[in-house]
């Protein structure tokens, strides 16, 4: 057959990669677990009828949806066939869908044990999601999500946590970042003052677009949505406020605006009580697209590197309302996992200790030295050492070059003169240097490499 | 909508069962890189080209197949359609399938990425798969597969460092097994030395069955699969040699066979050289199913539990031949993750410490308590301990409640009396006792539970 290849957006990925990842992943689960959350997993399928309607028209087209097994044509949608209408023969067809995003599993994970589960409950997930999007740098396919939620408390001390988890994440990782925080209820608030509640949605999208756009575009946008000249300078000058002190004034007739302002201050209460690593910045501009916010809401943003946000999320009044289970409040955050990866790359932020490759391979030149080549490094695996062995006695040539070409920063070399000696001649790959020990001086020192 | 339910054959996990997989997997993963394995992952998806035929006719018809995004119809084999034969349109409209195993992506990595690879090439994968198998009790759609691997060497010490593998494994998982092994080219040896070496298939399939059927259900499917009486009574005598030694007699004219004794002797050579946990037993009834295997191969058993087998691998002489690269020799061995994770349910073989979840939560019972409350948290969170806190000052018994079912060791409590000293009241939640701490005491006494 010829050459293979990889379907279109999806990645293999090599040791060194894993390694990375893996690094990433299990610093940002280390600090999920200290903050008292738990993982949960939930299939890679779920059925349509549970991700279909739930990410709109464009989330319905990019599902990957799984052809039903067998002779899936004796139940497809004869009207549909005839008029060669895919759209419509789809559901006829595919029963299962690729998970497309972490929250809707969920919301159905919830609803479906909540009779074993301890409320409050605090749940982490880190798994790949699967989106049939326009393949390009820096997007894939295939890629994973890491989601941080508490649900059934209205507590604010639960978003002072999350912000508190961001903050020790990201420092943990070495990137400096900003935390902008925001309260939809302000914005709602912002609406009410100019007699325009029911226009929340457009004033939110139009304000979203600032940093695009500029003040300029905003108040084109914003007329263009139906907003007066009056309501647009009012609008317009709102958005120059920086403190909430300012912000209470102007909102004082509005009563959810005055709820907003007051959550901001309660979350305050709790995160203010310790410093933080990073900086968290009111911005009354920040709008987050998604409608289901209703509380605070969250965005980072990276201090080094030209990329979008790298984080966010919010407070959610209905969760599972759509499964049939109304009234769970709920906050929740997500971390860019693949952005992330990306910045650190690029500002060398990883560790060069990520390897969890061996330091030290063994190389041995005949056959007799290199059964006792077998011994010591069973010897030194069951002290707990990583220790790796060329599986052959090749030319001593190809053994370094081998031993050089993966990276060991040791080599145990054993050849006649050792083996009778019982001793390993070891070798530091950097430097040259060159001691002779006994297998007991070997484990001793590598001992702190387990 | 109704209430939300999952396609058949797949599962969520929950935190408990995620902490277990884990453990079980991070075991595996820890011996792997110890050994000098190195992780690779492979997407999700592969192209349909790439899976198809690999896996015979069953396995085809298995492959959960992705339909095509779009408008998929527009592609589609028309004849096909007019005679709704659905086998023949899938691949007019599905193009990508998901991944059924880790050898055939495997094959695939190696052949695309040969020129960054070193080979030897040991690798791990520890990924899950999907098969559209009729789902049963221990039995899902979607799995883990745990593989490993090295490919570009011939050293019988390979072998050795696989069976080395599994030994450590199940000992680290307090599993007891027998670790079989015996060698295609004996069995080769056996077909030949009857003269039938054109029937070595039919002859290891009805060997495979002495399990299950007995000695004379063994005979009964050589004669039937066209083996002369003599043969029969030849091959019926050599399956009861327990040693090499008698055997080596038995095959004296058989070269192949002659080779199978030696590579053995080689293996033994290497694995013998220190003690195992486990017991390694020749079995020369072991024939493993698939056709690829060329020399050793191996199946391991629990002892404890009834349970089919719960490894087994080989080695082969073209892993990627198919992919057109020629002449790459490797063994490996799998690891039945899901059924070694059922054993130890079953014989609570999971060590209580497992959890991966705070031992101490925080209970404050006002306003201005449930804010010290967090300042404390946060400060043993600094320290690297994991700790959890109820989120609001509610009702006593409703948070000793939710304590008692979290299962948490530990309550710290706060009350009035407690804030206004700066002082915790440490509960044991199993004995009752209680403690009065300072911030400092309650972090030195948590400094272990990192």
């Amino acid at each position: 057959m010829s050459k293979p290849s990889l379907p279109e957006g999806v990645r293999d990925f090599s040791p060194e990669q894993v390694f990375k990842r893996n690094y990433l992943f299990d610093t940002i689960k280390d600090v999920f677990l200290k903050y008292g959350f738990l993982p949960i997993e939930t299939p890679s399928m779920e059925k349509l009828s549970t991700l279909t309607g739930k990410y709109g028209e464009e989330g319905d087209r990019l599902l990957f949806k799984i052809l039903n097994n067998g002779d899936f044509l004796a139940k497809a949608n004869k009207e549909a066939l005839i008029d060669m209408n895919s759209g419509k023969l789809v559901s006829s067809i595919a029963d299962r869908g690729l998970r497309y995003d972490l929250t809707v599993p969920f919301a159905r994970y919830v609803v479906m044990h909540q009779n074993d589960i301890a409320f409050p409950f605090k749940r982490f997930q880190i798994q790949p999601v699967w989106r049939a999007d326009r393949a390009q740098r820096g997007r894939y396919r295939e890629f994973y999500q890491c989601d941080v939620d508490v649900i059934g408390s209205e507590s604010l001390m639960c978003e002072a946590e999350l912000v508190r988890i961001y903050d020790e994440v990201f420092h943990k990782l070495g990137l400096n970042v900003v935390i902008k925080v925001n309260n939809r209820k302000i914005l709602e608030g912002i609406a009410e003052s100019v007699g325009a509640k029911a226009k929340f949605t457009d004033m939110t999208i139009a304000i979203d677009k600032l940093d695009k756009v500029g003040e300029e575009g905003v108040e084109k946008e914003l007329l263009g949505r139906g907003f007066d000249a009056a309501s647009v300078v009012k609008i317009m000058s709102v958005l120059g406020t920086k403190s909430l002190t300012e912000l209470k004034d102007y909102l004082k007739n509005s009563e959810i605006g005055q709820k907003g302002i007051r959550e901001l201050e309660d979350f305050h209460s709790y995160l203010d009580s310790s410093p933080l690593s990073n900086v968290v910045a009111f911005d009354i501009t920040l709008a987050r697209g998604l409608n289901y916010y209703t509380g605070c809401i969250f965005e980072v943003q990276s201090k080094d590197a030209t990329m979008g946000s790298i984080g966010g999320g919010g407070r959610y009044d209905d969760l599972t309302g759509v499964f049939g289970m109304k009234g769970v409040s709920g906050v929740g955050v997500s971390l860019g996992a693949e952005r992330i990866f990306d910045i650190m790359e690029e500002l060398g932020k990883f560790p060069k200790a990520v390897k969890g490759q061996a330091e030290l391979i063994f190389l041995a030149f005949d056959a007799e030295s290199h059964k006792f080549a077998f011994t010591v490094v069973t010897a030194l695996r069951k002290a707990g050492i990583r220790a790796d062995i060329y599986p052959e006695a090749a030319k001593m040539q190809k053994q370094m070059t081998y031993a050089n070409r993966r990276g060991f920063a040791y080599a145990a070399i054993i050849g006649e003169n050792e083996r009778l000696q019982g001793k390993i001649a070891l070798k530091n790959m950097e430097s040259g240097e060159q001691l002779l020990l006994s297998v007991d001086e070997l484990i001793q020192k590598f001992k702190h490499y387990k």
